[in-house]
């Protein structure tokens, strides 16, 4: 039996959380490489996404994926650089998007692996905005949100990952862009740095005044990625035949109930459903498969041209994927959150 | 100034109701009919249709809609006979569909109404299943809940004049239909006379357990034109990608915030949405004119197959129409209800 010459490091979900996860409910565990069978890779993991919908996995229900059991590796996208190829498909040195997990090292049949060309674009982008997030952004608005020219589309976490594509490609579609976010710093990046048309802070006492001023003709798409109370302050001001893409929750993930609209508040959402004739859609990327070369082509040609921008905020050493994972949940990020596995 | 030769009985607004409405919110007002002018026609109404949307239009309260105004006439879709005309494409004799009201006389220019071929349908079916409601079963299940075959429709009010529509069609479409009614007579109706593949009487204790056993592949649309408890039945069964559309919350027209999903539904229906990939779309029929035409070339092709059943509940002369009505927001009658107006 061969010795694996590289030392794996894996971050296993120790325990299940109850609301907010600690990093108690995380385990570090160090042990040798797995070794590359015939027919596999071994990949050395360079970087990993961390995304919000991991708190869903951490949890026994099912929701649309399997949960991440007790004691197994937790989930998440990553770039890897092939290290032992023994795939006529991959060779040493190359680089590919993968699903390797929290972990150092990986083997992978090929699967699912996608060949990534680094002088494209920053291999990193294939984990924000020329990945999953942004992909959830492109399908989401443009499928189901459908934003027209002159439309108001209004996105929250307008910093983040997905948020931030939203506003940009309803603008390049020709519509207003109004971002929610939280934090002067935030809100300064949304209007000066991705060119919204306005973005509301969503911590001021007068949010949701603020928000109406600055969707004088109303809101034609929100693109719903938190939940939460910014809800509560969008849902008056929707527009005959308004369009609600679902994404994520991710003021939801920690709070069960809480964080969710008012009990008070159905009744007004099922009336205005119907008097409004409002489409309120939940959507899981994947759905959209077929649209991922064009948006591949598409957004790598806004990329180039300047009008997509994006932001990544990098950890360095997986040790620290807990802890910035729990930062996440709680919005201490500022972009796309990525971190760093191959220090050395 | 030329005296009518008509004498017209209206029903009028006479106060807002508080909840349901009673008799006393009605006023009944006789005088002369009104004189058609150049351009103009006189109509007789022979039937009115009653229709729970009416209920909305008797609140100040601006929906879809304007709100009937106190002291106006109840307004409302009628079958009518021109007995003057002074209109170039009218001539007496002529049968139409019009939108005069609560009353037994009335004066049109002609806009909006539509010549009825009594050789081809009966003319009352203009104000049911070849009229507005349907159409808004024809439209609703056939743009936004596009059944399948093999896939599961559920409708409530299934005796009623959309929903015994929404489940035909379902079936026409290959779809199983399966039918929410309240009462015995009601539900023999749904599955004997319309050929439902189940129905379930909303009235028993364990209608939840029922209805889930009628579905055991799940549903996959869900006609929402009821509101109230039978939304907490149908909401745990919806499959991955179901569809809602939404055209009438009959159960909320009175009550308020009653009869809704209630308060601790909000989070569940906010996770299901996107966890199972819903879609839920509020409608009005008329938003979807354009396929009109195809509505009354297939419903009448239906309607002459025996594929596509209609049952009329008339009841005689304008002065039952408030105890009529009434009657319908309770859900006393069994069939599209239609008041006969021209009894002599």
């Amino acid at each position: 039996m061969a010795t694996s010459t590289y030392t794996n490091r894996r971050i296993l979900l120790a325990s299940r959380p109850d609301g907010t996860p600690t990093t108690h409910n995380f385990r570090l565990e160090d042990g040798p490489a797995p070794e590359p069978s015939e027919g596999e890779v071994l990949l050395k993991i360079l970087y990993l996404s961390l995304d919000p919908y991991m708190r869903w996995r951490m949890n026994a229900a099912k929701s649309y994926a399997k949960p991440v059991e007790v004691g197994d590796t937790m989930e998440g996208g990553t770039v890897a650089e092939v290290v032992r190829s023994r795939h006529p498909d991959f060779s040493e040195g190359d680089i590919v998007l993968s699903h390797s997990g929290w972990q150092k090292y990986a083997v992978s049949g090929g699967n699912g692996l996608r060949k990534l060309d680094p002088s494209q674009a920053p291999i990193t982008t294939a984990l924000g905005v020329l990945g999953m997030p942004g992909f959830t952004a492109y399908s989401g608005l443009l499928t189901i949100g459908q934003p027209k020219p002159g439309e108001t589309v209004v996105v929250a976490a307008a910093s983040g990952a997905v948020g931030s594509a939203v506003g940009q490609i309803a603008r390049i579609k020709g519509a207003r862009a109004v971002g929610i976010a939280g934090g002067a710093d935030k809100c300064a990046f949304v209007r000066n740095e991705l060119g919204f048309d306005a973005v509301i802070d969503h911590r001021t006492p007068d949010f949701a005044a603020q928000l109406a001023s600055a969707c004088p003709e109303g809101i034609d798409v929100y693109f719903e990625n938190v939940g939460g109370r910014v809800w509560d302050a969008v849902f008056p001001l929707f527009n005959e035949f308004a369009r609600i893409p679902v994404c994520g929750l991710i003021a939801q993930y920690n709070h069960g109930a809480d964080g969710f609209p008012g009990p008070d508040r159905l009744p007004l959402v099922m009336r205005d459903i119907l008097s409004k004739s409002l489409l309120v859609r939940g959507f899981i990327q994947r759905e959209f498969v077929d649209q991922r070369p064009a948006f591949y082509r598409e957004g790598s040609e806004w990329i180039a041209s300047g009008s997509l921008r994006y932001r990544e905020d990098v950890v360095d050493g997986i040790d620290n994927a807990p802890e910035a994972f729990i930062g996440l949940l709680d919005g201490r990020n500022f972009g796309k959150l990525i971190v760093r596995v191959a220090t050395e």
